[in-house]
C-alpha cells in the first residue's frame, strides 16, 4: 500500500485534498464507534458538510474505494485512510512549552492510539520540572539537545511565544527533526529540509470575524 | 471603507484569499513594531514564504495598495486589512469550558486589543466555578441561558469534548449568536444562520503525518 502510494503521489496531490483525509477519517471512526458498517458517499457527505461528488474525487488520488449500490465498507475505508495519512505508522514527538496550550496539546484524546507519542516534554519554567505531563516527566528546556542526540524523533511540536521559536526550529533542523507542528503565530524560516505544519489560532478568529462582519 | 467592502465581496472573495489576510496582517504588525515604514511586496512575500505576485492578487480583490518603486506603506496596509478583516470591530464572546485549551485561548495575548472580548467563561466542573480565568469569573454551565438573554454575544467559543458540542451549538443559535469557534474535533451542524469556524487540532497533525510519511 505504501508503496503504491508513493509512486502514485508523483503526481503531486493538492493539500485541500490531503487536509479533507483526517476530516473523512475522524467521521468514519465515529461510525465504527456505532456499530455502522457501510456508508453511501451521499450520507458520508451530509455528515461532513461537503458533497459526495467531492468525497470520491478525493478518494479517486488514492485508488478504487466503495462501489456502486454499496457505498463504502466503513472499516475498509478508514483503514484505507489511516494508511494514506501514516496514522499508526508511529511519529515519535517532542514537546516545547508545558503551559496550558501544552498540557492540552499532551492530554489530547487519541493521539497515542494512532500512533503519535510523545517522548519528552521541555520547559524553562522552574516550577514545573519534574512534575508530570501526559506519560512523560517535564526537562528543563536546556536538556533538549542531550535528549535530540540520543533520541530518534520525528516530529517536534512548538507551544512556545512566537519570539523563541526560530531558535527551537533551528535545534530541530540540527538534529534531524523532520517536521514542526508549530502553535506560535509566527511563519518559520526552515529551510526545505523541515515540514512545518501550524495551527495559527489568532488567525483563525480573524477569518470567522471577516465571515461575521461581511454577513452583517 | 467598511461600505466599499461589501459592496465589492457581492462577487465573492475565495476563502483561501481570506485566511492569508490575517497572516499578512501578523507580519506587517511585526514590522511596525520594528518601527519600518515601507516594504516591497518581495520581501513580504519572503518574509510569508507565498510569492509576491500572490500578495498582489489577494489585495486585488480588495482594492489598489501599495507603489510601483514604493512598495507598500506598513501602517497604511495593515490598517486596511484590519478594516477588512474586522479587527476593532469589537466582537463579544462566551467561552465554553476552562480546561487547559480554554485557559490557553482566555489567555492568548492580543486578542483583546484587536477587539474580541471574552465577556463570560462557563464550565461543568464545580471545582472551578468562582475562580478567575483572564477578566472573567468562572460560571457554572447551567447559567449560561440567563447570561444570553441579557448578553448580545457575537461569538460562542466550544473548548469542550466533541460529544457536548451541538447541546450549545443549539443553545447559540436559539439566542441568535451568529459564529461559532469550534476546537472539538466534530462537524457541527448549524444550519446556515451560524458560521463556523473549526480548529481542528488532531487533523492538523494527521496532515503534517501524510506530509512526513510521503517524504520518506
Amino acid at each position: 500500500m505504501a508503496n503504491t502510494q508513493s509512486r502514485k503521489n508523483e503526481k503531486v496531490i493538492p493539500i485541500s485534498v490531503i487536509k479533507r483525509l483526517p476530516i473523512y477519517y475522524r467521521c468514519l471512526v465515529n461510525l465504527l464507534n456505532r456499530d455502522m458498517e457501510r456508508i453511501s458517499s451521499r450520507e458520508l457527505a451530509e455528515k461532513i458538510g461537503v458533497t459526495a461528488s467531492q468525497i470520491r474525487q478525493d478518494l479517486s488520488h488514492f485508488g478504487n474505494f466503495g462501489q456502486r449500490g454499496y457505498g463504502y465498507n466503513i472499516n475498509d475505508l478508514s483503514n484505507a485512510i489511516a494508511n494514506i495519512l501514516g496514522i499508526n505508522h508511529n511519529f515519535t514527538m517532542v514537546l516545547i512549552g508545558a503551559g496550558n496550550l501544552g498540557t492540552a496539546i499532551a492530554n489530547y484524546p487519541n493521539f497515542k492510539q494512532r500512533g503519535f507519542q510523545i517522548k519528552a516534554v521541555f520547559d524553562n519554567d522552574i516550577s514545573k520540572i519534574g512534575m508530570k505531563l501526559s506519560d512523560c516527566t517535564i526537562q528543563h528546556i536546556n536538556k533538549l539537545e542531550d535528549f535530540l542526540q540520543v533520541n530518534n524523533i520525528d516530529i517536534g511540536i512548538l507551544t512556545i511565544p512566537a519570539e523563541e521559536t526560530q531558535y527551537f526550529c533551528n535545534i530541530f533542523k540540527e538534529y534531524g527533526i523532520k517536521g514542526i507542528w508549530n502553535f506560535a503565530p509566527v511563519s518559520l524560516n526552515t529551510g526545505n529540509q523541515v515540514m512545518v505544519e501550524n495551527v495559527h489560532i489568532s488567525e483563525s478568529l480573524m477569518t470567522l470575524a471577516y465571515r461575521l462582519k461581511e454577513e452583517c
